[in-house]
C-alpha cells in the first residue's frame, strides 16, 4: 500500500479511530495502603477520623483549663496543682480540673477539661504547683482536634498518582487498604531480522534491541506493566503468533518497526488479517512516524511504531501514553505542557507540512523564564532524545514557530527527568 | 539544653559541619548497561564504535555510486543493473560498481561502493534493470556513518542520571557494562513510644509511623536504598542500639522525632555520647525544623529530623538530600529549581525572622508562566505536603516576599512529580 500524503489520517482522527475500537476499561483492585505508592487511587479518600484526633500541644508546656487562668497577672499569679505528665500518644483518662495543670509535651495529647497550653519558659513549677503569671485564652498554644484532617472532607482525589506524603498521609489516617486502577499491561514486540535481545551478538550489522528496552521503561514510567516480548524475525506467521501471545498476556500492544506504507509491511499486513479494513489506520500525518498506524484487536488497542526511534518515540507520546491514561484511570503525561520560550526559530520539512509535528528540546532555566532549545536531526538519531528532555506538539496548520515564541513542551516521566534531572 | 534562637548555627553552617565531618565517599561498580535505568554514571561514555556503524539509506530505493548519475536526464534516464537487494541488518559483500543499482529498505546499510539513493518513486525498475531520469548528489537520502554518534566523541557525561533513552543509546552502542555510582543506603530511624508500624494496632493514641515510609520513598527516589529500620522506644540505650545497627548497615543515618532543646532530647542526648561536642551541630535557624541537628558517626553522616512533619522535611531537604547526591555521585535535587510567581503575600513567622524558611508552595501553569501558591500551616500539617508540589528555600535574611514575587521552587523528586504528576 502506498499512499499519499493527503490520504493520512489526521493525529486526531486516528487517536478517535483507537479510542473507539478499544474496549479495555481501567480496573480497580485494593491493595495494602503501603503498597499504594505510584498507583493510581480508584476512589476519593474521606477519612473517617479527624486529624488529629485530639487536641494536641504545640509546645512543651502545662495543658491548662484558660478559665483557671482568668485571673493571672504579674503581680498575682495564678498557682496550679501540678497532675503529673502526660506523655507522647499517652490519652489521659483522668479529666483535667479547673485550678489544675499537667506537664505536656509537644505533640502530646490535652486530656479532656484542658484547652490551652502554658509553655513551660512561661510557667514557673515549685514541688507539686505550677505558677503562671499571665492570662492565655483557649487555645493557646493548641493544635485543635481536626485542624489537619476533619473527618468527613475528602483529602485525596480519585485519579491521583499518589506520592510518598499521600501515602503517609492514608497511613496517618490509620486506613490500610484503598483502591487504586490496575497497571495497565502492555506487551511490546520489536520486529526485525537485524535486531537481536543478546548482549554479546552485536556483530555482522546486528543491531540491538534497544527501543523494546525504552519502551518498556517509559511504560513502566507511566504506571504501565511492560511486557516485553522481545524480538520476532520479519516472517508474518512468527508476527501473527507473537501478537496472539501478547493479546494473551496484556491490555494492549505496541509493535515496533516492520512497518512501512511501500516497501515491506510485514507488521502492517499481518494486523490486517486479524481486523477488517475500516477497523485499522496505518499512514497517520504526523512527523515524524508517519508510517505509524493504530487498530484494536479483541477490543485490545495495538499500536504499530515506525523502527526509527523519533517516529516510534512520537507515535508512543501522540497514542501510546494517553492510552496508558485512560486505561491506567488518569490522564497521563499529555495534558499540562510548561511553557518556555524557543531559542531559535523552528521550521516544519517541507515534505510534511499538514503533518502534526513532534520537536524535541532542550529545556533550560533562564533569567526571564524557561528556555526550549529544539533538536533537528535524522528520525534514527537516539542523540537527539538523550539531548533532549521534552518535547512540543506542533499542531497541522502550523509551520514554523518564531525565535523567542511560546512553546508548550511536555515532560513525559522517565523521558524528562525532574528537577536536578530535568536541567542536568 | 536550651538554646536561645541567636545561638542556633545557621543553615550554611551546620551543612558545613555535616560535610566536613562526613567520611563517606561516593564509590563505583560495574554493572550491566541494561540494569543502569535510573542509576548515576561514574564515568563518561566515549564510544569506540560509530552509529551508524556505516551509511545507512533514508529511503526505500535503490543504492548507486552517485557518479553513475552524472548524464541522467529526463529525456535520457540512465539505465543500471540491478543487483538484487539488501535486507535490513546485512552487510554485502560484494562492492557496488558503477552503473550498477542494488535495492535497498529504509535503515538498510549501503553497499562499499554506494554514496546515493534513488527513492523507489523516483526510479523505474524494469527486469533486472533501473532507469533513474535525475542525478542524484553523493550523500542523498543516505544517512552517513557516524552522523547519531561518532566514535571518540563523548555522549553521555559522568554524574548523568540515565533515562530510558540514555540506556538505549549505551545498549545501540554494544556497551554491555558501565561504571555507575553506588547507590547511598540511607538508615531511617523512628523514635517513640507513641509510634508504631503496625497496620492493625493504631488505637489508644498510637500513631503509626508515617514519616519512615515517606522519608524511605524519598531517599530512593534520589537513587538512595533506604534501610527501614522501623520503629524504636524512647530509651537512650535502645536508641543507641538502633544507631550501631544503622552505621552497621548504611553510609548514612537519619533519625525522626525525639529531639528537642528544652525537654526530652533523647535522640540528641543519644548521639552527644558517640561524638566529641565540637562534632555535633543541635539548633538550626531553619523555619520549620529548628530542632533538628546534624553530626557524623564513624565518618558516617548522622541528620536528626524533627518528629513534626514540615520540619523534618525542612530538615530533609536541606540536609539529607544533598548528602545522597554528594554519596552517590551527583548533586540532587537542590540545584536548578524552576522560577515562578507568587500568588500571594508571604510572611515569615515573627518568632523567626533570620532563619532559613522552607515554604511549601503548588505549582500551577498560567498564561504568563509557573505560578507557586505559598502554603501555610502548622508544623504537624502532613496535608500542606500532600497539597504541595514544590518547596521554596527563602534565605535568613528575607521575611517578606509581595504578591507576584518571582521565587524559585524546587521540585523534589518523589515529593513533587512531574508533568500530570506536577499539575494534577
Amino acid at each position: 500500500m502506498v499512499l499519499e500524503p493527503e490520504k493520512y489520517a489526521t493525529v486526531a482522527d486516528a487517536f478517535k479511530k483507537l479510542v473507539s475500537l478499544s474496549k479495555v476499561v481501567p480496573r480497580v483492585e485494593r491493595i495494602a495502603a503501603p503498597e499504594s505508592y505510584g498507583r493510581v487511587l480508584a476512589e476519593s479518600i474521606v477519612p473517617r477520623v479527624d486529624l488529629p484526633s485530639r487536641p494536641v500541644s504545640h509546645m512543651d508546656g502545662y495543658a491548662v483549663n484558660a478559665v483557671s487562668l482568668a485571673e493571672a497577672s504579674e503581680e498575682k499569679p495564678v498557682r496550679l496543682r501540678l497532675r503529673g505528665e502526660v506523655r507522647l500518644g499517652e490519652i489521659q483518662k483522668r479529666r483535667l480540673g479547673r485550678g489544675e495543670a499537667i506537664r505536656v509535651p509537644t505533640g502530646g495529647y490535652l486530656p479532656s477539661g484542658a484547652d490551652a497550653v502554658v509553655p513551660v519558659e512561661r510557667a514557673t513549677a515549685r514541688g507539686n504547683f505550677v505558677f503562671v503569671a499571665k492570662y492565655h485564652s483557649a487555645g493557646s498554644f493548641v493544635y485543635p482536634k481536626g485542624a489537619d484532617v476533619a473527618r468527613g472532607v475528602r483529602v485525596l482525589d480519585r485519579g491521583r498518582q499518589l506520592r510518598p506524603q499521600d501515602v503517609g498521609l492514608l497511613l496517618s489516617l490509620g486506613i490500610d487498604e484503598v483502591a487504586v486502577y490496575k497497571r495497565p499491561r502492555v506487551a511490546i514486540i520489536a520486529t526485525g531480522n537485524e535486531l537481536t535481545d543478546s548482549l554479546t551478538s552485536i556483530h555482522n550489522g546486528r543491531v540491538r534491541n534497544s527501543h523494546g528496552f525504552v519502551f518498556s521503561r517509559l511504560v513502566e514510567e507511566m504506571g504501565g506493566v511492560a511486557v516485553d516480548l522481545g524480538v520476532v524475525k520479519d516472517d508474518m506467521k512468527k508476527i501473527a503468533r507473537k501478537v496472539k501471545e501478547a493479546l494473551g498476556k496484556a491490555e494492549m500492544v505496541v509493535t515496533i518497526g516492520g512497518t512501512s506504507l511501500g516497501g515491506l509491511d510485514l507488521v502492517g499486513d499481518t494486523l490486517r488479517k486479524f481486523v477488517k479494513p475500516n477497523q485499522i489506520v496505518h499512514g497517520i500525518r504526523m512527523d515524524r512516524g508517519r508510517v505509524a498506524g493504530v487498530t484494536a484487536i479483541q477490543g485490545k488497542p495495538v499500536v504499530m511504531l515506525p523502527g526509527p526511534i523519533q517516529g516510534a518515540m512520537s507515535a508512543f507520546v501522540l497514542f501510546v501514553a494517553p492510552m496508558i491514561g485512560a486505561i491506567g484511570g488518569h490522564d497521563a503525561t499529555m495534558n499540562h505542557p510548561v511553557k518556555a520560550k524557543l531559542t531559535e526559530a523552528w521550521e516544519a520539512r517541507k515534505r510534511f507540512p499538514n503533518f502534526t509535528k513532534v520537536v524535541y528540546v532542550r529545556l533550560s532555566q533562564a533569567e526571564t523564564g524557561l528556555e526550549a532549545a529544539p533538536m533537528v536531526g535524522e528520525t534514527e538519531s537516539m542523540t537527539i532524545l538523550t539531548s533532549a528532555n521534552g518535547y512540543v506538539i506542533v499542531p497541522e496548520e502550523r509551520t514554523e514557530i518564531p525565535k523567542g515564541g511560546t512553546v508548550e513542551v511536555h515532560l513525559l516521566p522517565g523521558f524528562s527527568y525532574l528537577a536536578d534531572r530535568l536541567f542536568d
